[in-house]
């Protein structure tokens, strides 16, 4: 009898009330009295579990079963009945159970409370439990929104690379790969390393950003965007660090900062509402046993306008509550978490754009105003997190944009091919990035970015 | 006055004939006579250009916009007009041509038939080009194309980590990822490179497969699937081989090798139909420059039966056409691409599935079958290109694949994690590994992957 999955009963189980059905899953929990047992059986086709109802005047192995150990991957056919009384809609009462794998007495995830350390030394079979059941299902269905959104309007996804030889990201610290051998590598007469012999002839790098290249792209494709991991080798041991991590760029041709504010606007608007469509009983999951006011607070964002403030608005407005702030507020000071999160939850109490930032505390490539001090730069703040997203109209003016390389003593001539993305009909244009996990973390409300990659690499830590 | 995407002009010109519109885009080609001009504009949305028509008395810089380089960046409002006799549907004809960013007499992609060296010298604006414009938009739609099948499906997306601590993938040379000096590593008392000191506090690589954390999941979530970045660091300086490239890895439990060729059949016909009916042009293009019998071909895989035949079926077939081979054929054997291609181009005239290989030349965790000599893998070979993708149930059973893995000579220790899949919920499981870049050459015709990549990593090639 062909397999049936337990979401298809759950999506339309009228088509299935009465009449025999075969499902396989894994034993959540199962417990038994006498001649009658009862299992809990979840098949990862969604989060919600099947009540199997086993009865030894039914089953010709119930002593068999009665010894099953949570973790065992089953087989039953049997009746479905539904229960209106009960706690469940419906049943199935078996007619066979049958074992696919067993598990066994150390079977690591037993039912009871499990701290998050201890899961992550189980990373190959925390999946199984529901706090990872859910957000691991919430992360692949908010990649699938990212996709759709970007695809209903018209971006064309563009792959850049990860492995990098080029120098001018500069947007922290970095991974070297390589193939030379780590103890004697070949030397060049000068002693240095030789480079030459290394497998891409150069010293080359994991990537920081696809944005560079992305600017290449969408000055052919007009809209592109990237999804890929990115990777730092920032020796910060945090909650909200990781040494790889997946981001998505969007970049935009012929537009300004208004509209990279509107995109991303819609972006998370998106997402998130097509989260809390698809994901329900996941939701409600985070919201019981994570953060009480989540979906509400989600639901909100959704329906948002979004404030918008300068850089210079908000520094007047943060310091008239400085005594509120461990750091120092200043105009020209890199707003620290605490002053983002006060500037959305206590000042606008929704989500708010900050604009027009120092240009010395943003990145080189980002739009020198007519003022001659700021730069074109947006930071998306949220309540509850903070930062989320962080963008910029760029540079388009080649001579602007030289200076400014040079200002910072960097060398024009490392920036060349970026550079002739503005001698060759450079248009105004914008994007910004979004590091997918943290939105991961404002979805469901965990609090450590450990928790929402599948097998997290952070310092000191490459397991699996 | 808003601009309008010219993909939008394309789909529904009725909504605009006879009106005023503003576009923007790139300068593909540009010609004048006396008081009269013609440009071909691009914006990226479509493949397609726009003819705009500019005329002396009705613009008022026309000297200046006669002068505007190819790859010149501009904003023209003017009227759209139907022009039914001739080549392109309709035109605008300008009211105003504004210059947003200009090109120059040494733009690199001026109208004429560049070599693909050269393309891959400038491959920052080679996207501008048709063949990388069709390409790279073939690549963005078939990437969706990939997601929507899984998602229908009710897959979840599993984010499978790229740098690796596990030493149990074996299935090619890899890049090391690492912080430590180059030159002069820390050392144990030893003499051996002190990794303890290294980022993750052990040696680290890129990962050549997701599969192994896909499994993982898979006993969780019943069917996942990879979609990401991969890496090979061998030294092979060929057309179909690339440093870093991109693979979708499918895993489903509950499952045996024949509903995992079922998955792959059923893919590969969703992407290929999906690409087909998404861009029309662009397979235009590839038709009539590429390969004439392209879209005939993949239109019939669509519609095709897969044939099937075991490994020693297409030997025995083989060794009748012996003599047609440079490479020898005899049970034991891999298969080469000669042979590959005979099967499905000569002999079945159709994709076919080969299983059931013998277990030396295949990976150590696929099912041994009760034969005891081969295991239950499949490949599928297309005509025009042999293996597009190799697949496999899993060895479900503990104590089968803790021999197998002492028979190679391994420890099963360096596997517990793995090896606890089957110690916990076993189930027989299966899935396959896709390369995309693979999919991507077969799909268009174009036949190096460097070229189908955006900026490929091969030996000694990073750039960008």
């Amino acid at each position: 009898m062909a397999r049936v999955e337990i979401k298809t009963l759950f999506d339309d189980v009228s088509a299935y009330q009465e009449q025999k059905v075969t499902v396989s899953g894994w034993v959540k929990t199962i417990r038994d009295s006498k001649a009658l047992g009862f299992m809990e059986l979840n098949d990862g086709s969604c989060f919600k579990n099947l009540q199997i109802v086993f009865e030894d005047n039914r089953i010709d192995n119930f002593k068999e079963v009665t010894k099953f150990n949570v973790g065992s991957a089953v087989t039953v056919t049997g009746d479905l009945v539904l229960t209106p009384q009960a706690k469940q809609p419906f049943e199935i009462h078996a007619d066979s159970v049958v074992l696919e794998g067993a598990s066994s007495n150390d079977y690591p995830l037993q039912k009871k409370r499990h701290s998050m350390e201890f899961l992550r030394s189980i990373a190959h079979l925390r999946p199984r439990a529901n706090t990872f059941s859910a957000v691991f299902r919430v992360r692949s269905v908010a990649a699938f929104a990212i996709h759709k959104f970007f695809n209903e309007r018209g971006f064309v996804y563009a792959h850049t690379p990860l492995i990098t030889g080029s120098d001018c990201e500069g947007a922290g610290e970095m991974f070297r790969v390589t193939t030379l051998d780590a103890k004697n590598p070949p030397l060049c007469e000068d002693g240095s390393v030789d480079y030459s012999q290394d497998f891409f002839g150069k010293p080359t790098s994991l990537t920081v950003s696809g944005q560079l290249e992305a600017e290449c792209m969408a000055m052919a494709f007009g809209k592109v965007y990237t999804f890929g991991p990115t990777f730092r080798a920032e020796n910060s041991n945090t909650t909200r660090h990781a040494a790889e991590f997946w981001m998505i760029e969007p970049e935009i041709a012929f537009a300004d900062l208004a509209q990279d504010m509107e995109l991303a606007r819609d972006m998370v608007k998106y997402v998130l509402a097509y989260v809390l469509e698809q994901c329900p009983d996941e939701m409600q999951f985070f919201n019981n046993f994570f953060d009480k006011g989540l979906i509400e607070r989600l639901k909100a964002l959704v329906d948002s306008e979004f404030a918008h403030v300068t850089y210079t608005e908000a520094i007047e407005i943060l310091e008239q509550h400085k005594e509120q702030f461990d750091y120092p507020v200043y105009w020209g000071c890199d707003l620290q978490s605490e002053h983002e999160r006060y500037l959305t939850e206590q000042v606008f109490k929704c989500p708010v754009f900050v604009t027009d930032y120092p240009k010395e505390i943003k990145a080189f490539y980002m739009r020198l105003n007519d003022d001659g001090k700021t730069v074109a730069a947006m930071d998306m703040l949220v309540p509850g997190i903070g930062e989320l997203i962080g963008g910029s109209q760029r540079e388009e003016r080649l001579e602007v944009l030289e200076a400014r390389i040079r200002e910072l003593g960097m060398d024009p001539e490392d920036y060349s091919w970026y550079l002739d993305l503005r001698r060759f009909g450079g248009t105004k244009h914008a994007g910004f990035g979004l590091g997918f996990e943290r939105m991961i973390m404002y979805i469901t409300g965990v609090s450590n970015i450990r928790d929402v990659l599948p097998f997290p690499r952070t310092t000191g830590t490459a397991e699996y």
